[in-house]
């Protein structure tokens, strides 16, 4: 479904860890995927309150609970990199928040647009950028990633929806535009802020980084991902 | 801190699970645990967003997806089983809810206390029955009711509040009590109400139950296990 980095001009870096600029730019980014999973961990177990059935509530409840065991993951490696986890997660918090404060789902398919959508793109971000570090750091972004069969449940379920309530089609997809313009707003603003983790994406003297263009086709590709998302919904992009 | 059940002078059950009404009897107890499970994780995520710091809020996070790792446990036995894991679970909806709807936690404290106290009633009481049950049964229960650190953390949050505020030991104190009362009524109307529990409690012709006083034992056992829990946090009980 979504064009693997891996296949685009800019090589995956193999850069030792013992660089301090380097590392305080992995922990940076291993910070705002932690506190990311938190955040959506949070999010699903509040959304499991609107499922309809003990069944739903169980599925969103699973996706919940796998998003906090990548948590945990995630916090020995800040610990191994000689990071503070909290004050790594801290870093991104007010970012994550507005971006849930103003994307508060008003029933289950929202929630469940959301927990798709809002997983797809960090997941699409994330894997661009682990492109650009070294293999264990890579590894782990990566696996952290994982979906265990969560998007065809919600795909199912969504669709099984429309498929209800044709009306119900227009108003999912307004509210997948309104969360991708939401998440890129955030998006925007953390990178602006946070100067270790652009300074990781322009790359260095030793190693590649993203140039205008190269960051132009990123933004395409994340987009193209996110419209075949919705698509695969059967909702309009 | 528990006394074993394994003292006691009733023995485990070697119950074949090929008979229908122990088997149904068992996925009562199982759908009873598991739905238990579903909602000590919700309770718990909800309780996160408490959490004073984000290491705390972290630990609750934690301790809620060990729920929902038990609970997929137990639905995959359900299944094994032959049964339909959502209906037993969702015959001990209105008992479990009515306890959460009974029990909101007022603050982050409250919240604590519910998790440790609640949990160790739950364990307790279900360790009693478990060693009445086949050893496949019995310990799926057993490690379904594992504490990975949680009650430590508990102890020594609750402890720290105390040390800085006396007053909080106090309104504490009535709350583990309340606590408790609530679960004694709520299991007392499961009991009641479910005749297959009750049976399996009973015995039969070919295998060991409680009696009156086996019964009067037990509860004195779970009593005297709370004390000892509301003890370790520096409570009266």
């Amino acid at each position: 479904m979504s064009e693997s980095p891996a296949s685009t001009p800019e090589p995956g870096g193999e850069q030792p860890p013992q660089d301090p600029a380097y590392t305080a730019a992995v922990i940076d980014l291993l910070g705002a995927i932690a506190y990311g999973e938190l955040t959506a961990f949070e999010r699903l177990a509040e959304d499991a309150k609107l499922a309809p059935t003990l069944e739903d509530k169980v599925a969103i409840g699973s996706m919940a609970a796998a998003e906090f065991g990548h948590l945990e993951l995630l916090i020995t490696r800040l610990r191994e990199l000689g990071g503070d986890p909290y004050a790594a997660m801290d870093a991104f918090r007010v970012g994550f928040d507005d971006f849930h404060a103003h994307t508060r789902p008003a029933d289950w398919y929202e929630g469940l647009i959301k927990a798709y959508v809002g997983e797809g793109i960090a997941a699409d971000f994330y894997r661009e950028i682990a492109a650009y570090l070294d293999p264990a750091t890579r590894d782990l972004i990566i696996s952290s990633l994982e979906d265990a069969g969560q998007s065809a449940f919600v795909v199912d379920r969504v669709r099984a929806g429309i498929a209800q309530d044709h009306r119900l089609g227009g108003r999912l997809a307004l509210w997948g535009r309104r969360l991708m313009g939401e998440a890129l707003t955030q998006a925007q603003r953390v990178a602006a802020e946070r100067d270790a983790l652009t300074a990781l994406l322009a790359g260095g003297v030793d190693r590649p980084g993203l140039d205008l263009a190269a960051l132009g086709r990123m933004f395409t590709r994340l987009t193209e991902n996110h419209a075949q998302r919705m698509a695969d919904l059967g909702l309009d992009a």
